[in-house]
């Protein structure tokens, strides 16, 4: 007899095959004597219909209005998961944005939930026993005007509802069955990971393992939401998320990741005078270019250079402000690369186990990986490696963490 | 300075290229200084696209979601207009049914409007100068459910708002240019009439013109809001629709319509015992079975024959409740035919002209036209004929009437 919120993504919920499949899901957990909300994305392509829809009658849309289409989405899918359910013989009740409780900021095709109001939802579960099928991705802001949370919405929709609600669980399911060590397409050894903790799931989702979008796991850690992620297709069970995981190995690693998606900037001969990195990251900061790895390092003489990476898409953007700047930071010159990619390991157990960064990088040593930069936290270590040894490099990882792990199983 | 209620059909907003149109027809209002509110069909065949994904999910879907399913087809219309009028650099915001204030009673799929909150489009209209574009043929019930209007309900919502707003004028769009004297396909003479009451507008609504529904005139005769139906493609001035027209000659009859959707039934051989009319249309109207012209006469010795007409699909649950009651009614048989159609003519004139049925039965015996039954109001006379002889029948109708206008102007 628990509370449980589901989340199905645009692939699990495509169709009208796969509808009925996900109304099995719901209904075998509603079967079961439990509260079940499920809160679903749009269909497959509605979203990029919808958008080439108003692309064809305006190529600069309003937000505003932007919201107001694409939040049919959930809507179209929503009542018809609800109409495959009462096909079934289940009591179910479709729920907007807005009829579920969602109130969010003013921020147009990026709001940020502010508050869940769920006396709807809980009169629905509890006083009519009826399945909810709640739509992510959106709410109302004050103004009553439609809005959506942008990308990784609907998992940020669960996982408030989750909160607001205090459920015993918040399953995710997505068209994998889990969290991975690594790539499975990449390296086939890869396993799927039982339990995570919220960090490592939040270092893994930062790095590009794109099972979870990071605003959801830091609201799941912060109001303490047990999540699972799990997949539509397989009925097995999937990877737990929470806040201290069961086993907890010395040499435990959780995954290896890598993202291509980044460039590096390296600001050669800058003058050791103090203030200089305040000004050069507050520039980019006012700009909205985000600012990932920084590396500082001492020159010859009385120079030091600044390298740092950005998303591949701010790598322009970023070199123009400071060339445009050159009067008031005063550098030699700008080194740019976007041949990279960062491979990292993420584990909670690493920050007692001093040797994992040291395996690391004799496994990239030993496989003739040069390293370009490396950063380090109290629960991963990346590193930057050019771009064609990146896949290489989470193979020789994974096989120097993993194997020895599979070992002494 | 007028306040202008614009309503646009599915037909009008079909694509991006008469969406772009119906902007410029909504802009071009605005630009000559009066406030303006559009509401919207949704597109061309969204709707049964939508109805088609649902009964690929569920044959029998509740009317509770299909509402909160068909109100998107609304919503995704709306935004993409408001996109084009700001791809065109004007004010705008589209709105909801919820939105603009559309509460209505519960009868999902059907429902009735009780009132519009009219708050929050006063405020875009007069605080904010911009144009208003609304979802049509929605609303929400007491419980904050979405609800749909059926039949009509984006020409009902418009009226609606108009008469809530106190709008000096109410713009029908569709993609015929008016009210013709017959339909112009059938009847190469019909000609366009500039001015109808809404009585007359409604008995042609009834009987089968098809240019407003019923509902909508209905409401706008009881609040006075004055109607324009017009095209959205010709830019052409078209039929006024109010309470007193201007040019009222003794002979006027506004037009001849015909329907082809009914079935007779009659009862032979009936009792001729008090209450039998009762026992039967009671009956008939607890089944929701509609009775439009109603017939009796005198048979030979003591019985005699009630016949009456139906929808086309109600005849046969007609005459399965009449069977099924036989014990109780007592008749002779019944004797049922859909080879039937009903032609009218209707015309607000025709009250102080008794010389109008005449010569509307003498047009159809030079024809040689059989007539069925016969049924008069007080600005109608509707004739049952032969299906096969129904589009002569108008011809012969509207010449007999018409020829002698055209003459006489």
């Amino acid at each position: 007899m628990a509370l449980i919120v589901q989340k199905f993504g645009g692939t699990s919920v495509a169709n009208a095959e796969r509808l009925r499949n996900v109304a099995r899901i719901i209904t075998d957990t509603y079967k079961q004597g439990n509260s079940v909300v499920a809160v679903l994305s749009a269909q497959g392509d509605t979203t990029d219909d919808l958008i080439e829809k108003a692309k064809e009658i305006n190529p600069n849309p309003s937000k505003r209005e932007m919201d107001m289409l694409l939040s049919t989405g959930e809507q179209i899918s929503c009542s018809l998961c609800a109409m495959a359910i009462e096909g079934m013989g289940y009591p179910v009740v479709s729920l907007t944005g807005w009829q579920a409780g969602f109130r969010t900021n003013s921020g147009y095709g990026n709001a940020r939930i502010k508050r869940v109001l769920t006396d709807r939802v809980r009169d629905e579960l509890e006083n009519k026993r009826r399945i909810v099928i709640v739509t992510g991705f959106q709410g109302i802001n004050k103004y009553d005007d439609i809005t959506t949370l942008g990308r990784g919405g609907s998992d940020t929709s669960a996982v408030a509802l989750a909160a607001a609600l205090n459920a015993d669980l918040c399953q995710i399911y997505t068209d994998v069955d889990g969290v991975y060590t690594a790539d499975p397409r990449l390296v086939p050894s890869a396993h799927k990971l039982e339990e995570i903790t919220y960090d490592e799931m939040l270092e893994l989702a930062t790095l590009g393992a794109q099972v979870l979008h990071n605003r959801s796991v830091e609201m799941a850690k912060r109001y303490n939401v047990k999540l699972e992620v799990l997949s539509s297709f397989s009925g097995k069970p999937g990877t737990k998320v929470k806040e201290v995981v069961k086993t907890m190995e010395e040499s435990h690693i959780s995954g290896v990741a890598k993202d291509k998606n980044i460039a590096r900037l390296a600001l050669v001969g800058l003058e050791d005078t103090p203030g200089i990195a305040f000004k050069i990251f507050s520039l980019l900061a006012k700009n909205n270019v985000n600012v990932d790895i920084i590396l500082q390092s001492i020159g010859r003489s009385d120079t030091k250079d600044i390298s740092f990476t950005v998303a591949k898409n701010d790598m322009e953007l970023a070199q123009k402000l400071l060339e445009d700047n050159r009067d008031s930071i005063q550098f030699d010159h700008i080194d740019v690369s976007d041949n990279i990619a960062k491979v990292s390991i993420v584990g909670a157990g690493m920050i007692n186990s001093p040797g994992v960064a040291a395996a690391m990088f004799e496994a990239l040593f030993n496989a003739g990986i040069n390293i370009n930069m490396i950063s380090t936290s109290e629960i991963k270590v990346s590193v930057l490696v050019h771009i064609s040894d990146a896949d290489r490099a989470v193979q020789v990882i994974h096989e120097r963490f993993y194997d020895e792990f599979e070992a002494a199983r």
